[in-house]
């Protein structure tokens, strides 16, 4: 589970300065997993659906972070970055203070404490209608086009409860946000994988090097193909899908009559030199799309939990049948508050300050500098085209890791000693695979660049004094 | 659906001011249930889990109301409040000023808007297991006995994804809420029913007439059940079960293994002489309850859509698994100030200034005054024990509906007319019950009485005029 809140537990905790929790949690999250079940009846098991759907990259991360923070005498946690948290994937940036001040606004305000309509506040769905129409150069229904989730988390889930069952396959490309398998899984249908793979494009390494092998992915589709999910702008690995490879995501569709699940909760995080494009405007593609964004990605808002699915009226009512036997309605004041903030912006979609692109000015400055910093020490980062993560090829410092006896890949160990003897942390990439992937991807770990400079100057510490053990 | 935000979506928008997307929504509407989907390919369809749970109470009502509108020539629409809405399960009363405040201090520090703990928010499961360890008269761990959820309505989905499926009954008190029937059916399990049974208790009708036959409970369980859901407070009859009521459903349960999901959504809100009981307390218990409470109820606050589910570890584990694959993670900013109220309150729960306390002394006048206006018109009102709900006899003013051509019970007929003669709504009794009981309760309707006094007061200048006119 790639478990954005969870991954790093105990940093939150720290931040939250509630350190006193920390032990208790990761005691209970043990016996959590270690409890005798064996002993309960049969009534109280949990239902088949989420039968080995408790997966385990976060608990062992949060296990490890904990234990690493543990043997650190700390004083005063909070001021003290002893781990610099790189893995997560959450900004500690500020989020832009009119956001933060239109969700105080609706507070204040007694009808938006209160129930709104369940597909989608109407202020919210009305101008996520005019921005996506503007981008898609069509004609969008806020009220049949487009429902609104906890998150793009819960809009994968509700596309997945309404379209997929049991005997569907689902195509899902590696590495992946960790999330897709399981829900695949739960909605009863059968996950096929197909990896990116490496093909050395340019001079210097960069995410357009990692690509799909149009005859291999040609290979996994067939009659019970009811859909592929795609991720463009792409966590882990950054890249961008360009137009081409699109085409061939959608002639593919076309041919075999199946939809497209579209995570694109990243769509404004492109790099100089790069366009994010939708598949959903590929002819023949919007029918059979649905397009899925954030406003937590969108706006550096995560802890909101908001988020949309886009697309044709025939997909997305079978979405809002789930959603309305699920959770009803999301929350009033958030949406009241998203809808204002995307009112400010759909204004000034032409201009510059728009925060749709002066974010991702910011972050290419950080993704910049992350890269060199990281090159200092002998790590070989790929640089992104999109999103804001960065994976890195930690093979060439060759870390003996062989006394490790732990039964994990190579950059599960290489996280845990990086965080041991470095204190700092990443993300291991095999997380974000099946089970047949792993070797293609363990020597590479993600980090995270979404990050106020303090934590990349504590990070910049961190490396130099790392880059002068090795020199 | 009851459909806490739709039922009367036009209302919502009048409120909110939005009149002209009113009419594109009916009509979307419309079209989103009659669209032509003969004419899709079967990759388009939806799963087989969702097939037919696309209810319409609410689209019926949301039509009806919208009608009688338009047929109104409004030219201030937010100051005619033409129709009354006694309808719509929320509140129009203030939420507490602390609450409104501790939200907009939430949505002013950066880390409180970034994801947080998956299962909870430590802060807030914290102050929960504080709560609830006062009450319960036991330990409750906050990070294995508690899941935070998007609602009530999030904590019955999770409940029932996690514990419920194809082969198991669910036995499900008549009449529900009405999310009830279709989550058990999105599970794959068979509802069961059985109704509550009008048994005259004292002088004046009371929602304790409404009981269940102990044979007939006890016919309803065999081995398939997996749970039983009960709800008290009720919605809508408000009754509040007794001790012994629920001990007859303790006995069951442990007899048969059969787990309970207990709805306790309104466990504040209990009247004079009444005294809410958490079936969890009772000899065996615990080990086989999933508790269910909101955050919309405790603090009139529908629209914050944050509940939680409390159980033991072996049952809440399952739970935390579905959240783990369906959202993730509830909003932070929301938790936190939920957060901070809880500390108000619990610091108070032996004070009876405490809202835990003072909301329900509000609402017992509210209730009294609305049973009035509804005797003076010769409506029979039941009192409640509890909740904010009232069903209401409308047998005895026996209005002649026989010209209507729907082809629906009476209280649906009934209803349509009051909205278009009396302009005041409610919603009809047979939207929470199965098929087949639907002739035991067509008689009646349900009033909301969390109202403001001018609500109130606009609603008994409509019932003063009507009394007229029968007299
Ligand atoms: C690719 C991808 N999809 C979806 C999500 C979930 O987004 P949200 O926080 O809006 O639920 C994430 C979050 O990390 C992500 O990286
Ligand atoms: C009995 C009952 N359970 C659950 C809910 C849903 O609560 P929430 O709004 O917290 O999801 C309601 C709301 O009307 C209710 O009446």
């Amino acid at each position: 589970m790639e478990a954005p809140g969870m991954l790093f537990v105990p940093q939150r905790f720290l931040c939250l300065g509630i350190r006193t929790q920390l032990l208790k949690t990761v005691s209970s999250l043990r016996s959590f997993r270690f409890s005798a079940l064996a002993t309960m009846a049969s009534k109280h098991k949990n239902a088949k659906r989420i039968e080995g759907l408790d997966s385990n990259v976060w608990t062992w991360l949060v296990d490890l972070v904990t234990l690493v923070s543990l043997r650190v005498e700390f004083t005063k946690v909070a001021a003290d970055p002893s781990i610099v948290n790189l893995g997560q994937g959450l900004p500690d940036i500020s989020p832009p203070s009119y956001v933060k001040e239109e969700l105080a606004k609706a507070a204040a305000v007694d009808r938006l404490n209160q129930y709104t309509r369940g597909f989608g506040h109407p202020a919210l769905v009305k101008v996520l209608s005019q921005v996506y129409e503007k981008i898609c150069g069509r004609k969008i229904d806020p009220y049949t086009d487009i429902l609104v989730t906890v998150g793009g988390y819960g809009s994968l889930f509700s596309a997945m409860q309404a379209l997929i069952e049991e005997g569907d396959e689902v195509i899902i490309i590696e590495p992946f946000y960790d999330c897709y398998e399981p829900m695949v899984k739960m909605a009863g249908a059968k996950p096929v994988f197909i990896p990116l793979r490496y093909k050395k494009a340019g001079n210097s390494a960069s995410s357009a090097d990692w690509v799909l092998d149009p005859t291999e992915l040609a290979s996994k589709f067939n009659s019970k193909t009811k859909a592929i999910i795609l991720n463009t702008p792409h966590n882990p690995i950054g890249k961008v899908y360009t137009k081409e490879e699109l085409q061939l995501i959608a002639d593919l569709c076309i041919k075999h009559d199946s939809l497209c699940i579209s995570d694109e909760v990243y769509e404004w995080l492109v790099y100089t030199g790069n366009k994010h494009i939708k598949i959903a405007t590929l002819p023949g593609m919007w029918e059979r799309t649905v397009t899925i964004g954030s406003a937590g990605k969108t706006y550096s808002v995560t802890g909101w939990k908001l988020g949309w699915s886009i697309g044709p009226q025939h997909l997305i009512k079978h979405l809002q049948v789930v959603q309305q036997n699920t959770l009803y309605t999301c929350s009033t004041p958030l949406q009241e508050a998203l809808a204002q903030a995307f009112l400010i912006d759909f204004k000034r979609m032409d201009d510059p300050d728009c925060y749709f692109y002066s974010l991702s000015r910011e972050l290419e400055g950080k993704r910049n500098r992350m890269a060199q910093l990281l090159q200092e020490v002998g790590l070989k980062p790929v640089i992104p085209e999109g999103g804001y993560f960065m994976i890195v090829d930690v093979s060439a410092l060759d870390v003996d890791l062989s006394d490790m006896v732990e039964d994990r890949p190579y950059d599960y160990k290489f996280v845990t000693w990086m965080i041991k003897s470095k204190k700092l942390s990443a993300i291991p990439l095999t997380a974000f695979c099946g089970l047949e992937t792993k070797e293609q991807f363990e020597k590479y770990i993600r980090f995270c660049f979404i990050k106020q400079d303090s934590t990349l100057d504590a990070a910049e510490m961190i490396l130099k004094k790392w880059s002068k053990q090795i020199a």
